[in-house]
């Protein structure tokens, strides 16, 4: 199996209700939005918004609630960038889960939850590169 | 907030036993390991391994378990491809959850869970491309 990723897929209660958080409130832009499903482009793979009942009936079982034992990160450049990230997730709904500060592996970090409890961390990583095309390379030890 | 991911990190039982399952059943490389910690660099964000007791510690409240409205996606280039990782990925000791065949938005796809019940999609999309470097471009309506 390669080592890449094509696709995930968020479940959501309310597709109006996310796609407003995402585009309104972080400033996405959908590369697809059809009425059942909406697709972002991001560096390298998507990120699908699906309603979960039908995630649930295409993966062909009862899924758990959002906030699994998974969390999504975005890398900033700077901790000024990763208050501002922050800042700008609570202001557009989010639930800040933890405020962002130094944490024990020399870097910064918080965490908001998206209106569906999906798990964002905003961070930054000194060891970690972010290239012009906003692909995020981590250093070999 | 810029439109990219940087890391998605899965929470763990066991950090061995997801090791095994990644790097000697699906064969991936790691490009850090650390003893808490595993790091694969994927096109354009890395993927990380980390013990799900950790995870919750670092998010400063209680996690649900994995396998909730969240999927992971690995779109291959033909319907045998997507055969042929899904093989793979039950033979590594993944639970398959739905076996391939073909879907309503006229692509073929199933689901495995990995050890810890991260769900995974294989998918077939005649609709997107896979470029050389691993990257899935995802085709503007």
């Amino acid at each position: 199996m390669d080592q890449r990723l094509s696709l995930i897929t968020l479940g959501v209660a309310d597709l109006a209700r996310a796609r407003t958080f995402y585009e309104q409130g972080l400033g996405w832009t959908p590369r697809q939005a059809l009425p059942e499903v909406v697709f972002y482009q991001l560096p390298g793979l998507g990120l699908a918004l699906f309603p979960a009942e039908e995630l649930a009936r295409d993966v062909g079982e009862p899924l758990a609630a959002p906030g699994g034992a998974i969390t999504l990160a975005l890398n900033g450049r700077s901790r000024d960038e990763v208050d501002a990230v922050f800042a700008q997730a609570v202001a557009a709904g989010a639930r800040p889960v933890k405020a962002p500060g130094a944490v024990f592996w020399g870097g910064y970090s918080g965490y908001f939850a998206d209106p569906d409890g999906h798990l964002w961390e905003v961070a930054h990583n000194p060891n970690c590169e972010i290239t012009p095309r906003g692909e995020t390379l981590f250093a070999a030890p």
